[in-house]
């Protein structure tokens, strides 16, 4: 059973998140005219209100990322419809700065208007000006429905900063707080339309849950925990109390208590492989400097920099039921294969959080001990909220970054800035995303263009109840089968919600994320009862379901943390956090502990601004 | 043979012009979502990335100025786009300030989509987003392709200077030159992508060619002399050696060499009559004052403003081949017929180079006498130079000149200026293009209108050896049947290349314009093969062919000197050269000395310098 800490109850409570900063507003203004037959589906008349920069997209087609097109018109529209919206996004605008669409429409019928719906949801309240347009055919004979927009987005004035920080997901937002505290001016630009990064925590069941980041712990994660202390943030132990359950391919044992490797006797040979296999990888683990993992290295982790992470493994001449829960354990913890990475990149990532075991516990000290109950959005809100009025600006894509004289120039969507330096804060394969001049060193670039996102996918599902603790289990369970590789219980019993949370990870996403919504949901809720099933009964009526396919997000490409193959680190253990002229990056993989975790986040971030307040002579000594 | 002259060889070699000025940066920014299905032919977003203005065009068809209408598919589709092309040239825009195409396909095909290679070529290495609407039909029966575009140009800051010069030729280049000496700050607008105006020097054959103004003399024109010596320019004396060839209409005489009349018998009648009428024109030539040809002129130069050249010529009771001679001599020196223009507009055009025989000659103080090896542009080019970093703009065209207050304000496509004078460089009949606030004197708007352009065109043909010269002939070809009316020798020996410049001008190149680019090259290949055949062998493999129409340039609309019919001398030739205002004009038209040549071009704007620094009190005594 979940509880609150004990010392929980000492915090001020404070149930809700702090409030999103405001987004920017729209400087588009649509009207009717006096005497003219209006519409309840457009305006009539769509103006600019400001100094704007404007944005058109390409007609937009009902076609998929692979190429297919859905056969179902009015899903070809929705497709369409989010291609479209993407193409807002990447501008930096979204629905509400639409002046004009234009769709054509293949055999229009006026007695049978299936654009509509879709339309109306894309558009929420806003009513830009429309034509329609009745085509005989469009540029592929498949297609029904095309769509364009002209946009227009308010343009700031320009303004001058000491410290330009790219990206207001935790790391550019500590770097900012730090960099305000010391005295410097400082401007934070966010993509997105709402701060964060992978710490997202959306509306369910009344309250919220995390789609992304989740957990912390308050023993090696010192400055999550002093940051939940400092937001008075209600945590949550996490369960595990009762067994877990996996699947035949991890071994043929199905079920026991958490933590324990409880077995009948035809299953103790793999256990014992199991035992013998860590015990190799935390040994190995724990002689990594993680400051330098190759350079100080002997030269067995030298090596292991070589090979893939499955290649040493197999050279360790486990079984198959082993390489399985490595594999489950490579899929939950960076979303790609053990083939996807070098096995010194993955043990140094191990060691970053304490060690292969310290990782991937949800014990004390583990990676997965504690979840707030505001939801962990509320660290990057809170730490938004520190920052002085009117530093950060969301919908705010940096497309430019300038290096010239004495100083830096900044060019984003809504506006531009000259600083002394620049933070990035972005993921490092987003680098290609802004054109920096001069360019970034090709060390750089070759690295951002090397490195791999997972494919990290949740899918969180509500119940009226939590049917698995009545009936003995913690809520754990482990599949090398998928779609899901492990679920997690994610309850906040004190706002009376039960979720099992399903991570779809690595291999199995990759096929997964090509399936229609519905067939999405139908698979991980058979996958549900195909596990629980043998041991339980299974409540096959979830309240709610909430999904994120993090690999869609323009602004993230994948989750948590970008991942080297081999000879990556060898090449790029230093380059990764050096510094371009007056350019400095940071963010989760650049952390020295905790990489990937909201932990080293939070630590590349105060890094970051040491950086730029030494060479600005300001640090604190 | 052509060659360096002694002197030239003192000059520090200067292999290459200067390089062009840079173009101005565009400001629409392309790109594609993550997550969605590219193509190589268009983007997904364009948005602008500051202040712009913006440009739309209406819908673009395979039309051609005469109204006809290609009937290959993709020579219509072609033609679109060139129409497209003014369009974007006319707001002051390429093709990379292209956000959005949307173009209409009759009968579109996608397996085969035959608007697609005219497109890219179009486009180069642009790609704005697009759409493509299939339509079951045009405005037009014929029209099978239709193409509009947004396109975005950036704005430029306000700034204040003392003088706005309007066009980057010579003379507004000379002006703005000697306005920077006297301590002015100057901003000067070209409507073009380069300077020089009708100076250019383009790619052939690994070196260059001079498409537009081409030859300067050591002797009376020491405007142009001085600069080649500035700018080290190597220099090349026009080849006269060897035979001359006419064409039949000139007279029955066949070949003889440059600069004599020898005939055989049954021309002698024709050779007196022409030498009586050349006389009787440098005889009343000598007589005019060009400072004012009409005002201060005798009863009979008053008189020869009131007809044309060619009745003039007529009166003198000449023979038809003597008319065919000074026809061919309109031509080539104005482009037009000896019916176009008044007789003393002629003859002071002559007196202004010297007078009608050293005009034409293409001898020491000859205005054919010299050219440059680095190319005409040269001079442009060094002149732009000398200009203080910032001080030009290209692709500026102005719109708008508003004289308010103690003031005057420039409108142009990139930005607005304000300053206290303004020199217009423009040729006089583009005027028009301008709204002038308040609008010009209706005198001068009356001449502007009233004068008329030449149509002047050049087909540079480059061979690989020069097969006239080893068969005894200068190059030098005269014709009154057309499509050329001359050619000359323009090879540079020194960078091994050969070609003879054929002048397309006049009644001849009004037809010939109108023909495909095939049928305009077959039809002087054609020439070049009758005029030479009967003396020569023909090397009919030219290597390489170079066209230049000055009739289809937007900043120019023809070539070289505007011409004033009947009458007009007589009431604008102060006209032509009177400020209104704060505002006031060059140009080689403007010029008392070599009117229509770089000289008098160079010598208008030391005028319009001077005039300018007069009022403001700055002029040198």
């Amino acid at each position: 059973m979940s509880s609150n800490l004990a010392w929980a109850k000492l915090f001020t409570a404070a149930p809700t998140m702090p409030p999103d900063p405001p987004k920017p507003s729209s400087s588009v203004l649509t009207s009717n005219p006096h005497k003219i037959r209006t519409s309840p589906f457009y305006k009539h008349v769509a103006q600019t209100t400001g100094p704007c920069n404007l944005v058109t997209t390409a007609g937009q087609i009902g076609i998929r990322p692979d190429g297919s097109v859905p056969s179902d018109p009015v899903e070809q529209i929705q497709q369409a419809l989010t291609n479209l919206g993407r193409c807002l996004e990447t501008a930096g605008a979204d629905v509400r700065d639409v002046m004009k669409l234009t769709y054509y429409i293949v055999d229009f019928d006026h007695t049978n208007p299936r654009h509509r719906a879709p339309l109306l949801g894309f558009l929420g309240e806003h009513r830009p000006v429309t034509t329609l347009v009745p085509v005989p055919k469009l540029a592929l004979p498949e297609i029904i429905f095309e769509i364009e927009a002209t946009a227009a987005i308010p343009q700031q004035e320009s303004e001058r900063v000491d410290v330009v920080v790219v990206g207001a997901g935790l790391s550019g937002l500590q770097a900012a707080v730090d960099l305000q505290k010391a005295g410097l001016r400082v401007k934070v630009l966010e993509a997105r339309d709402r701060v964060g990064g992978k710490t997202w925590s959306v509306p369910a069941q009344g309250s919220v849950c995390d789609v992304g980041a989740a957990w912390i712990n308050d023993t090696n994660q010192s400055r999550m925990f002093a940051l939940a202390q400092r937001y008075a943030l209600d945590l949550i132990v996490q369960n595990t109390s009762g067994n877990i359950i996996v699947d035949e391919g991890v071994g043929k044992h199905k079920t026991h208590p958490y933590g324990e490797l409880l077995a009948n006797a035809e299953d103790r040979e793999d256990i014992k492989d199991i035992v013998r296999v860590r015990n190799i990888f935390e040994e190995t683990c724990q002689q990594i400097d993680i400051s330098r993992p190759v350079e100080s290295g002997t030269a067995l982790l030298k090596d292991l920099d070589n090979i893939t992470f499955e290649a040493w493994v197999r050279s360790l001449g486990c079984r198959e039921h082993a390489l399985n829960a490595l594999t489950i354990g490579a899929r939950a913890m960076l979303g790609v294969e053990p083939r996807d990475m070098s096995a010194l990149f993955f043990l140094d990532y191990c060691k970053a959080g304490g060690g292969y075991m310290l990782m991937r516990s949800d014990c004390k000290d583990g990676g997965q001990y504690l979840r707030i109950t505001q939801g962990t959005q509320s660290f990057s809100r809170g730490l938004a909220a520190e920052l002085a009025p009117g530093s950060l600006m969301l919908q705010s894509p940096v497309r430019c970054i300038e290096q010239v004289g004495g100083g830096v120039r900044v060019v984003s969507a809504r506006g531009t800035y000259e600083a002394s330096r620049v933070i990035v804060s972005i993921p490092t394969p987003l680098y290609r995303e802004i054109e920096f001049s001069p360019p970034l060193p090709s060390m750089k670039m070759d690295m951002a263009a090397a490195t791999r996102l997972g494919d990290y996918c949740k899918m969180i599902v509500f119940y009226k109840t939590p049917w698995w603790r009545e009936q003995g289990f913690c809520g754990l369970t482990q599949s090398c089968k998928g779609p899901f590789a492990v679920t997690r219980d994610t309850s906040v019993d004190a706002d009376g919600h039960y979720s099992l949370t399903c991570f779809i990870v690595g291999q199995p996403a990759r096929d997964w994320m090509l399936l229609t919504p519905a067939d999405r949901e139908k698979a991980v809720l058979d996958q549900i009862a195909r596990i629980f099933g043998p041991f339980a009964k299974v409540d096959d009526k979830p309240v709610e379901i909430v999904e994120q396919i993090w690999q869609n997000e323009q602004w993230s490409q994948g989750c948590p943390c970008p991942v080297m193959g081999p000879g990556m680190l060898t090449k790029y253990e230093d380059v990764i956090r050096a510094p371009a002229g007056r350019v400095h990056f940071v963010g989760t993989e650049t952390a020295f502990e905790w990489k990937g975790y909201m932990e080293g986040a939070v630590r590349s971030g105060e890094r970051g601004a040491q950086e730029v307040l030494l060479t600005l002579n300001k640090a604190r000594l």
